[in-house]
């Protein structure tokens, strides 16, 4: 069930077949490395989220570039990607439901795999499972320092959840795992700073807190490609979840990135598309649609032409609208820039890479369709 | 790459893991059933759309009763659904490009496997991938009926293509793809009955001309689940390519259907989800997001619960509201019905088939990820 891929090895970009997904690797390795690089001298740690990416060849890379580890939101990604070499994984998630249980323990059999939780009923399913599993597990206490999505809320009630789990004799609380996921996409820096220290000041709150209670927190994990220098910059976050800073899409650069301190990233994720049908001068139809470019964060982005906006989307087709001099015809290609990362590439099973106009390499997305 | 399935046959449905894509078995028979039956007694064809199920299971339950093949949209569908046994293949679509027109004619001598065009560039090259492959292909011409996407415009440009096709030693000039899609979720009957009233008035113009021009015309199709009874009344349709019909989405039923004469049908596709997450009493989080649940046609439903709605979804997350007395605990487990059935089954690998609170079977989506 799993379909071959766009293109070989060598194959110059005019054949890859379409639509592909595309990453041009000269642009994607330098926004890999820039991140840490942008960490310079600062005492915390990167640990990539790899919902993003769903591959086991970019996880790998982001550790070997210092990286503690990746971040994952399902139990199947965190099997995915151990499969795939990865010996180091947080599911900043909740993991609810007994056979997802039972799996997150045995995998700590094979791997480290660290887990979130909200809620007292699962932290006392989350033990049982260890402990039929004969492991120690690892879960931070999630915490809504401002989403509004899952989490208990600062304070009091992430105390009572840490103390349950440092009673459980097959858990150890491992600290807090503290996103603001909603800060991510607010445009203005200020703004989105605001979100951030409003964050930060929960954090703090309830680690003074949980050390009056006489538990350590040594664990602050959180953040995105939106706001992470925000966290990097407040001492109370150890650890940085950034994870679309590697293929940078058209939401995230909507964000207004100057006076934040965070580096500008380039797009490197691209569907590749043709124009499969030319019915006016200033209209065409490409034969990529919401099946090849997911648009609940917008329309995807025309690479390369200022003048042409990509105006509807229907299942396998998209529709582009010409506002000035550009002309396409039947057969022409072009790249789109996705408007969501995430979900887009959760639509592929191949990672076409992309160096100097030819195929470099094939990356499967192993971890596509891992729901569960 | 493939993963396993949310639940193993005979399964209760308590113990079905979440999300999946969950097949009411009785309600989808009775959908199956329910549209060929509406037709009796008109002289139309049937050959629903796979595009919505990527499923050689259900494509051949389609033609045991009675429907003349399917329609497809990429030729890496029809791929798959020929391994799944399906013969008889319409691709509703144009394909572009050296591979795929290749592959097109290559399919030709495994199975009867028609397409459409709007370009005379296209046509030549289906011709030459027929002359080298050894086949005789089927080509209709897409005609713009009023929806704005592909084909020719009706009239003078319709003989033009078909002239060319005919000249063709390789081609043979099927007929006319008459696809009025965007009429198919217009709300009111009336204004959706007069769009296909329009959309047949070019039709019957055309093949008048087409007869002027001494070229024959016997087979015209088109229509979709929100107007197949207007088209097989009109006289000019010989065939219906609806395809929701069979799952019934909550974007389709948002249209006025009564004196359409289209019966109702039934949701019979569902995604199964758990509340991973309650963090107030009113607002839970389930484990269905973004990539469970397609939301470019608006968010998914909560079945079963009146009061409840879906407000937000993120990647992996989808936030409940309850407007009443309804409350879910972590660990419950609900229906979603989605909002498109189309780009929503693209994100499985299995329907999980539920019969009497059972699972009866599991079926490959084998041409989910079909982009090519």
């Amino acid at each position: 069930m799993s379909f071959r891929p766009a293109a070989a090895v060598g194959m110059p970009l005019a054949e890859v077949d379409t639509p592909c997904l595309m990453l041009e690797l000269d642009a994607f390795e330098r926004n890999l490395k820039r991140l840490p690089e942008s960490l310079h001298g600062r005492n915390i740690r990167l640990r990539p989220h790899a919902k993003s990416h769903k591959c086991p060849e970019i996880a790998l890379r982001q550790i070997a570039l210092g990286a503690a580890g990746v971040c994952v939101q399902k139990v199947s990604e965190a099997e995915a990607l151990i499969a795939g070499g990865v010996k180091d994984i947080l599911v900043a998630n909740e993991v609810v439901g007994a056979p997802k249980v039972k799996l997150l323990a045995e995998l700590n059999k094979r791997a480290h795999v660290a887990v979130c939780a909200d809620d007292a009923g699962n932290v006392a399913a989350l033990d049982a499972a260890a402990r039929a599993a004969g492991v120690k597990l690892d879960v931070l206490v999630e915490v809504d320092v401002g989403a509004g999505r899952c989490g208990v809320q600062p304070g009091a009630p992430v105390v009572a959840l840490a103390q349950q789990i440092t009673a459980s004799g097959n858990l150890r609380f491992a600290g807090l795992q503290a996103y603001q996921g909603s800060a991510q996409h607010i445009r203005k820096v200020d703004e989105r700073r605001d979100a951030i220290t409003r964050a930060v000041g929960h954090v703090r709150a309830t680690t003074r807190l949980l050390g009056e209670a006489g538990i350590a927190c040594d664990y602050v994990t959180g953040a995105g490609t939106g706001s992470y220098m925000f966290e990097a910059a407040s001492s109370v976050y150890h650890e940085l979840q950034a994870g679309s800073y590697i293929f940078m899409d058209a939401d995230y650069a909507k964000n207004e990135w100057t006076e934040s301190g965070i580096p500008q990233f380039e797009h490197s994720l691209f569907v590749w598309t043709t124009v499969m049908s030319a019915p006016a001068p200033e209209r065409v139809v490409v034969d990529a649609g919401l099946k090849a470019s997911s648009i609940d964060s917008g329309m995807p982005r025309v690479a390369d032409y200022a003048d042409v906006d990509y105006v509807k989307a229907s299942d396998e087709h998209g529709v582009l609208q010409s506002r000035g001099a550009t002309r396409f015809k039947v057969g022409d290609k072009l790249k789109l820039i996705p408007g969501h990362c995430d979900p887009t590439v959760n639509l592929y099973d191949w990672f076409v890479c992309m160096r100097n106009g030819r195929v470099e390499a094939l990356w499967p997305i192993t971890a596509r369709g891992a729901l569960l």
